[in-house]
């Protein structure tokens, strides 16, 4: 730790949470492109000096919320109602995981963009979704390489897939959803 | 074309070919890592001032290098021997195409790496590997909507996929392909 900066004090660290979740609300409610370094310091009663002095920039505040959205969701996952969270059929589950997935990664990908990241991706949270899929799919009783299943059922889910088919092609949502709904159904066999 | 650059003389787009497909030649046998400038020239047969005085740079001769290797792999899918050209039965072709793909998608990774363009990706390349592959579907009898199965086939072999498959968990391709044509026959139905 010797190298590491000074742990925050308590109400430091307060102060920052306060701020991601009002800028995570932002994001979620109002979209990206719409969130300010005004706005977010007005929503978390903070001065707009407080914002920069913490994240530099609104790119260096883009980057922690996608962070923080990024927890918010694996927290959903493990522990929130169901069916994303436990106490649901896992097939319900899996769907839910999905659909939560998608709008989570389309959130990110602007998030990414705001940030100055393009490309940024974490190996934690791919890690982490096929985890979690490999358990679902267990559960179900599919039987084949799961960790290779996991990963064709989360690939439409990428990003870049989501990108073409959202920005480029201008598909609807519900058409992606139905598609992948019914690649789950063929990979379950249900 | 009154603004675009001067058309090329003859021999001068034979000789950019001839630097092409040497350049191509190299990426395949040897490996992106291992192709230098140097390298190239001589196998080509011309001057190292010729290369650099065409493509500026050993960047901009990758970012060539990658547009011949797609433009070759289409003609390939197209028009080359079967099973990955016509005259396979259609099961046949569309494992021929997977793998055919995720080894093109392999050395397109190293080729954007050393082109410098990470994430570079060409919606004409997406677009004509998804036509194919809804074309292969619907002669096998799939049905659904074939622009969302296919997206589902392909997403797999996208490079993000690939190289956290690859790079980052080391898996073997063999394991990787085997995956594949398991999904393909889940959602074939075969």
């Amino acid at each position: 730790m010797a190298d590491g900066p000074a742990p925050e004090r308590a109400d430091a660290a307060r102060n920052r949470e306060a701020i991601l979740a009002a800028a995570l609300h932002l994001v979620e409610t109002r979209g990206v492109d719409c969130v300010t370094m005004e706005t977010v310091a007005a929503e978390a009663g903070v001065g707009k000096g407080t914002l920069f002095r913490r994240f530099e920039s609104r790119e260096g505040l883009m980057a922690a919320v996608l962070n923080e959205s990024e927890t918010a969701w694996q927290a959903r996952v493990l522990s929130g109602p169901p069916p994303l969270g436990p106490g649901a059929p896992a097939y319900d589950r899996l769907l839910a995981f999905g659909h939560s997935r998608l709008a989570t990664n389309l959130t990110h990908a602007r998030l990414i963009a705001a940030a100055g990241r393009p490309g940024a991706r974490s190996a934690a949270a791919v890690s982490f979704a096929n985890m979690h899929v490999r358990y679902l799919l267990s559960e179900l009783g599919v039987s084949g390489d799961l960790l290779m299943l996991a990963t064709a059922v989360l690939a439409p889910l990428e990003l870049v897939v989501l990108e073409q088919q959202v920005t480029r092609e201008h598909l609807p949502i519900e058409r992606i959803e139905a598609g992948w709904d019914d690649l789950v159904r063929r990979i379950v066999g249900a």
